[in-house]
């Protein structure tokens, strides 16, 4: 039949908008909040993970993910479709839209060593990491494998995959890494919050590509379905993305105002990406009371487990463990208690009636990607840790700053701002 | 039939970008305009706009718009549809694009009271403000209420409903809370004229959400018609968005450079949201001719007319009302002019054969809103005053600024930019 | 039948990216580049583009571009659809989508002039370049003029019309105007890279729309082919968009890393540019190999190029021929390289079997667009300056700053960001 069907023309859109998550939207919100001399080289992490990782994806990342050849059900063959041979161009929009997913999830964990990383050392991780950690756990819940097989948990658009994953890696590359010359005795506040709080609005704005696709990606060909289907399962999805954000905000401010008196910018920004973290496995699990349930929960728990870093002594920088892994976990575990069977999933969680068995599928799935990359993170860290090694020279670190050590740049020349005359 | 409709494909892609226009559009554009020491807290009523009311519409604001259930046509039942109970998931991208109007409407009378508000007195303001005020306008309007059934006025997107509704609104609060300390002796520029620019940029990127999406949404089911009417009802819509905000800026630009000398980027940024506002009622009544008209008369008298606040010294400090209120009059009472039957309105206004029965019809919808919102939101104001009080200390607006008092935050670090071997 | 189709959803999408890849986003990625004291003026330079030659476009631009009567092969009759009389209202988006072309290439051009011209000025010399240049030259490529006719390259989204047009363009107002006062001994570093950054990041989103709206457009009424047509040749040119771009941008961070030892944020910035220039003619021309390929070679030689200006003593201020005559030639004339016969345009290039005759075409295409744009380019540039001058005072250039001069404003307050009790 002669046109193009409407579910296509939204997976372009969707596509474009996941990409816009990172570039430059995740730059933008982890730029704001590193100091100003450091600003360039956090956002030059995002970016160059959505060249690197891009480019591994259409070599052996859709092969891995997403292929036939099944190994042990851990990940596909990356030489079947090594640069998308055979793969056909009809299907190149999901190929990149699942490259965009990748993308992100590398790029998340940048925050979690901020100012104190080579340049050489983060190119050579980005391509080893998302081959050994994220390629295989996306092919394990997603491509059919083993915790799809076993524990087939709902994980719509990256609990697991993205968000627990970019989350422990983010937790041991802080551990092995170290923490930043000074921290936490000297202040290390955030240089440009409103910057921050765009890149949150703009990671929300293409966090409905995020959900709203996948939701769409996970129902396999678009061409099944009717219109009012797809309007009962793309309606639902939105709005517990959007209601889930708005309770998350609410309850990061609450906690803030308890805890510390005031309700912060900082907060309202790490609360959006709070309640979208811990909706995005979720958002085609559940109705809206459940939505309105996780998205506060994830809020308040992320605004309480941002402090822990500093009882611990780790240098999460901009909280990737205490946004991401927490709000990762919020998500996907509580599918297990409010997923209803009249969503898109069909699957009754525990207080629906549905008994433990979601519960338990979800806390495994969660479990094994916590154990695979926890193993395979600290492996490649470790390895690059005594071969080029990743720290920058200390004189950079805490002199000249890394923007200028390692780019030979500064971010800001404001001062001549004004005209002589004023 | 198989397949997803584009129409509502549009749908998705509308939703999300009439949200991104309230966080960080609007939130950008207004944040510029403050002072440094202001902006955290100027975009900060803007992002819990989107969280406060979004939650509240969820609960009871669609009941109010578009339940069944009128109450003597100025509102209806809330409780009819309370949490959405008995919309299908089918109907929530219809909900949720709503949902994303009432939260600009809010957001937008933020810009009246910059600088001197608590956070607090902010948000007990929203939550009352669109249950008495927006809900009942909305479903006057667009909810088959008095106004639709008594003087069957044209506002696609919301010339009433939002801009003179926010417009009235916000004069009243600026003439409530009163005036900033030391304003206007005292020069309050903005203090980052680039964030203003890209907020005003991205509002009119969000805006053919805004209001083609509101063509769409406003002739009901999208199924009944065929992609050739789709093209000529959104394809003038579209047109007439574009051309209106073009003329606006030129408009806008040229008054500037007679009355003072200088076509500024203030102006050029201005000019844009002038031209959408007086646009957003007229989208779909009026052809590309009507519309550089609507434009360039709305860009002219909103640069006039941001004169008048020094004048009668109300300090509506972002120009809520020489923007959305001026704006709004000009669009709305325009269509009387303009309106041409060939348009999805169908009707003929002065200028083409039709009489002055449009006319009075836009000018009794305009009255309406301003004579309802006047009441509601005179009533919201004086109560907060005299209960938790409106203003922050006069110390912390003068001495400390608004960040830090009520956020303990201050927007910006940025003279550490440069490694000390500059 | 009723129903919207997709093709047309996403066409309304790609108009609105489009256009925003102008506003704001080109406007950033300028604004960021210059000296504080001209971020304003830099991007009012994009901002009256889009009003300008929107306006203009409307009245006889797109009659002169794709109008039926055509004169000589070189632009068709002015008058035939002014004011859009006669063209259906289901035809807007077409309009609109090509006049979001004019509109960026226009824009274009102000990179190479920074800090310099009278605002002035470049209100004059809008109109009529994109009158004598940009419409003929569209007309010529693809509105079946004499490009078209006698050479029939392949040029999706604009090589020729778009980066080769403004990169000739750029490099003779340069030279006509001349260069800044202090260029080049004085160091006149970006003021602010996030911006730019950003701004790159958003073009690269919104060249989504660019390009694979282009191919649908291309191919004239969406209606005439099915869903897996469509997915095959969106599918493939959305895939090229973006792994050329990511090879650029690795290609131009190796070729900083070899020549200046470092690779810097200016330089991801400009490589995602390069990149998506360079893919712009051929994104539906080759296949992924080609398009790496393509992207790679342009990042690489824009990356060199970009150091030439100094040594020809031109100041091609943010270097619109180093990236876009440069990109755009590498683009154009590969195509006759890499070009695929299973590509959506169908024709095999040398090294895919298909003999010179492509390259040929290719070659021709360019090279008549450089005459052309620069025969009348420089007739325009010549009357401007022997009439109303270009530059601003050289008292305005050097002491007080182009914004304060030409617009009365200074982009930045920032001082005040702290409260005095820190």
């Amino acid at each position: 039949m002669a046109g193009m069907d409407g579910y296509y023309a939204w997976m372009l859109m969707a596509t474009a908008l996941v990409l816009m998550m990172t570039v430059p939207a995740l730059a933008l919100f982890y730029g704001g909040m590193t100091r100003a001399r450091s600003v360039l080289n956090m956002m030059m992490m995002s970016y160059v993970a959505a060249a690197v990782v891009g480019i591994v994806y259409v070599l052996w990342g859709w092969s891995m993910s997403f292929g036939s050849q099944d190994v042990g059900g851990f990940f596909a063959n990356p030489f079947e479709l090594f640069g998308l041979e055979g793969v056909e161009w009809g299907d190149y929009i999901a190929v990149a839209f699942q490259m965009t997913f990748a993308i992100i999830t590398a790029a998340l964990i940048s925050g979690a060593i901020a100012d104190r990383v080579k340049f050489s050392a983060w190119l050579v991780f980005l391509p080893l990491w998302v081959t050994f950690s994220y390629f295989p756990i996306a092919h394990m819940v997603w491509g059919g494998g083993f915790i799809a097989e076993h524990f087939p948990a709902q994980d719509y658009a990256g609990g697991t995959v993205v968000h627990i994953n970019a989350g422990i890696a983010g937790g041991i590359l802080a551990l092995i890494i170290g923490r930043r010359i000074g921290w936490p005795r000297e202040q290390m506040r955030p240089h440009n919050l409103p910057l921050t709080m765009m890149g949150a609005a703009l990671l929300w704005f293409g966090w409905y590509g995020f959900n709203v696709g996948s939701i769409v990606f996970a129902e396999g060909d678009g061409g099944a379905k009717d219109t009012a289907q797809f309007m009962t399962e793309t309606g639902v999805t939105f709005m517990n993305t959007t209601v889930a954000t708005m309770a998350a905000i609410l309850a990061w401010l609450a906690v803030e105002r308890i805890l510390h008196g005031k309700a912060t910018s900082l907060g309202a920004a790490s609360g959006i990406v709070a309640g979208l973290v811990a909706i995005t496995p979720a958002c085609g699990a559940v109705g809206i009371v459940g939505a309105i349930a996780i998205g506060a929960a994830s809020g308040a728990l992320c605004a309480w487990a941002v402090g822990l870093k500093f009882k611990f002594g780790l240098d999460d920088s901009l909280d990737v463990v205490g946004v991401h892994l927490v709000g990762g976990l919020v998500g996907t575990l509580l599918i297990g208690l409010f997923s209803t069977a009249s969503a898109p999933g069909g699957i009754d969680g525990l207080l629906y009636g549905g008994g433990f068995e979601s519960l338990f599928n979800q806390f495994m799935a969660a479990l094994i990607a916590i154990v695979w990359t926890g193993v395979f993170t600290t492996i490649i860290a470790l390895a690059i840790k005594h071969t080029i090694g990743w720290r920058v020279d200390d004189e950079d670190e805490v002199t000249h700053g890394i923007d200028f050590a390692q780019h030979g740049e500064s971010a800001y020349d404001i001062a001549g701002s004004t005209g002589s005359s004023f």
